[in-house]
């Protein structure tokens, strides 16, 4: 059920100098890709296998000004895994006994397709989204 | 420079409840390894183009215990890349400022591989390794 790994994000206070060490040590790095209904600022890393997901707050309402406070720095934010079937994926999630986040309906995510998070606590701290691809 | 992401760690307090939602959702979930010399039991969870390895900490010099100190809950510790020259990759990035974790020399890490450390506060709060493959 759980696919490839999409990508990890990286909350970060400023995109231009997160992503400087990944394109100084040869990664493909995207330019600064403003997603205003996501509430981000994205840059990707991309590497043969998989990307990275450089986040910045954009707007007042960004998911990811409190996760910021808490690390002003930035740090890893969530882990995001493919699936081919998102609604059978949060079936099988909620009966298991995973709390799925917000009102339990995948909202579209920065990619287009459907998203939907996974609560930390059932992940060891870990926030963890499933993308159908 | 940087390659595949070879995998995310997550420390946690607690390998078997932490694989378990993995486990449940139809990741491949190894069985735990002690690493004693690494001072970390590890399980690998398997997925199609990355891994994920659940950290616990095993005895009492364990290098994740003061990060489960500060998060005991556990949470994403480290994300790590391959690299096919570690010494090239450490000289480039010393040379472009980052800092390179204990004395610079290369250690074995838990693949039985070269591998070192970048400091956290060089990637926007994200410890950062690099594996010679």
């Amino acid at each position: 059920m759980l696919g490839r790994i999409n990508h990890i994000a990286i909350a970060v206070p400023n995109l231009t100098a997160a992503a400087m060490p990944y394109k100084n040590l040869g990664a493909t790095v995207s330019d600064p890709q403003p997603l205003p209904e996501h509430g981000v600022t994205v840059v990707f890393v991309e590497l043969e296998n998989t990307k990275v997901e450089l986040l910045e707050p954009l707007g007042e309402n960004s998911p990811i000004w409190g996760f910021l406070a808490k690390n002003p720095a930035g740090g890893m934010h969530h882990i995001c895994y493919e699936v081919a079937d998102l609604l059978a994926a949060r079936d099988r999630a909620v009966a298991l006994g995973l709390r799925v986040l917000g009102d339990g309906a995948p909202k579209i995510g920065a990619h287009g397709k459907p998203v939907l998070f996974l609560h930390p606590k059932d992940f060891s701290g870990t926030l963890t989204e499933l993308e159908q691809i």
